[in-house]
């Protein structure tokens, strides 16, 4: 594999990228890309006002609150003012399909106005955990909801308006595009190989070691064989579990630790970097998706999706993931 | 369609958007949302140092030439070196595929510092198109490859490293995802309804005219329904046609002066948003896509792609198409 540059194929979506070795710089030099810093002060800070009654709030032993979810005031979905219970449906305009935007749009607050999950105790971390994953359980009692979307958005780059750390919890009335393709990409293999592919993909990365960045007793950290950009990381559950609410307690001490851990080693070895990150989990109501895997991904803002990405669908990896997994393994972060 | 967001679902890939109409602003306002200009000086310009052995160069009646296509000089694909003229195969290592990433970059400079097709003369814009029309019929003779990509990255938040105007031709050895799910769709419509999907929806916009921003002679401008980003614009053929490549002489230039009208449109209304721009059309060996109808998009970049759209693949506009293309529409440039 010493060509100019490569085409890898997904192997649960099936969709090529590129890894293009030939334009590599050394992994340190991406930190050296990093431009403008998203900075607000605590007086400006819409998250440092009181928050009138959040929609779950954690706390450490006798301190106030340490994570708390909200609503978004500014929310892409929902739910209808008019307190019609009834499930949106797809509607005909001429040969087009709509439906209303019914769902939910929440934000996932942590106390600090600086530190984000990287720098962030494993006790601080687990409530923010806990937080997001008790919001899903409750939103999933709604049968209008077909996914629910936990992500974060750190940095300007990445899209987020608000500097103080936050995640986002969007949840729809349909099945996202991305995560059909994900789940039907999963599918497909089980069909074939009677193997859920993730499990396939963890066993042979534990084996080969070449791509792994950091495990614990029950996750696993690992730069994917196909990635979508560079330093990408994704974060898989060792064991098979279809979705993420059911985490159990020692389960989630674990997570929150793999989480920790992976976002440190990003802010510690490329100095704090913009950055998206999601989860990928089974959708809320379908008995059908056993064959799935939950994971996280985590995609550093390295480069600016274009023309080509938008148009074609292929990505660009500018460093190997190889090249990304063995320098970000050897940040110490502990 | 009164509700706060709406999802819609492209006719064509069958993928949701969301238009959160909730969030609207007036049109006017999203010009006031532009941030930094790229600017370099011509000194500075690597295009405006004399291009070694263009690949094509086209002149204005007696004057030096007008537009020309030179080899990008860090390509992200390209011939391999050791001349071996086999085309690449798909590889495995361990369970994953790969390929050697063989292809074509190439750039598509026109001569004037400042101007792009915004502002440029019908004859000057054809002289653009011409260009790129050609390369994609000389590189389509490569058996190896199997899509040609032809895009621009207008401004610094589209991505565009280069401030001189430019598009840039990308050819690959592999259907792209979303060209492969976009003709996906066009074929299962068209064995369905015995019509091709575009014609259905060019001859539907052409009766409503509610999301029609221009027409000429043999081409028609659309806010599509499904809209991607804000002020997304798409040009089709009025005519069924498949391959961009076989546009004729007569129709070549109402493509053009259609193309100059777009965007000479966005540069008034909006003043000089970044966009991408990227061409549609069917495969270069596939004899199998005479169901497919070839054509442009136009995005403007009004937002970053963000965890939530990276994750789901679901898009988020924020003004309703109706109202972009109403407003569009009016701007005068002739």
């Amino acid at each position: 594999m010493d060509s100019f540059s490569e085409l890898r194929r997904d192997i649960v979506s099936g969709e090529w990228v590129v890894v293009a070795t030939g334009r590599a710089r050394r992994p340190d030099e991406f930190a050296k890309a990093k431009k403008q810093k998203l900075k607000q002060s605590v007086q400006d800070c819409p998250f440092e006002i009181s928050q009138s009654s959040p929609l779950v709030a954690y706390s450490k032993d006798s301190e106030g609150w340490w994570a708390q979810v909200v609503q978004n005031k500014y929310p892409a979905f929902s739910q209808p003012h008019d307190g019609e219970q009834v499930c949106p449906t797809v509607l005909k305009n001429g040969p087009y399909e709509w439906m209303r935007g019914k769902g939910y749009h929440e934000v996932v607050i942590s106390r600090d106005h600086e530190r984000n999950i990287s720098r962030m105790s494993l006790e601080e971390t687990e409530l923010v955990v806990r937080s997001f994953q008790d919001r899903f359980l409750a939103i999933k009692q709604d049968k209008c909801i077909k996914y629910i979307s936990v992500f974060q958005n750190h940095g300007k780059e990445s899209g987020a308006s608000i500097a103080h750390p936050h995640l986002q919890i969007v949840a729809v009335p349909v099945i996202p595009p991305d995560v059909e393709s994900s789940l039907e990409g999963s599918n497909k293999y089980f069909k074939e190989h009677k193997e859920c592919v993730h499990c396939v993909v963890i066993c042979h990365e534990l084996q080969k070691k070449e791509r792994i960045i950091y495990e614990n007793s029950e996750f696993v950290v690992v730069a994917p064989f196909a990635s979508r950009s560079a330093f990408e990381m994704r974060i898989f559950p060792k064991k098979h579990r279809s979705n993420f609410e059911e985490t159990g307690v020692k389960e989630r001490e674990s997570f929150s630790d793999s989480l920790l851990v992976s976002l440190a080693k990003l802010y510690k070895g490329l100095r704090d970097p913009d950055y998206n990150m999601f989860l990928h989990t089974a959708p809320t109501n379908n008995s059908d998706s056993g064959h799935y895997h939950w994971h996280i991904e985590i995609l550093p803002k390295t480069a600016i999706w274009a023309g080509f990405e938008i148009g074609t669908g292929i990505e660009i990896s500018t460093i190997a993931p190889e090249t990304a997994a063995e320098f970000l393994k050897n940040i110490k972060v502990k």
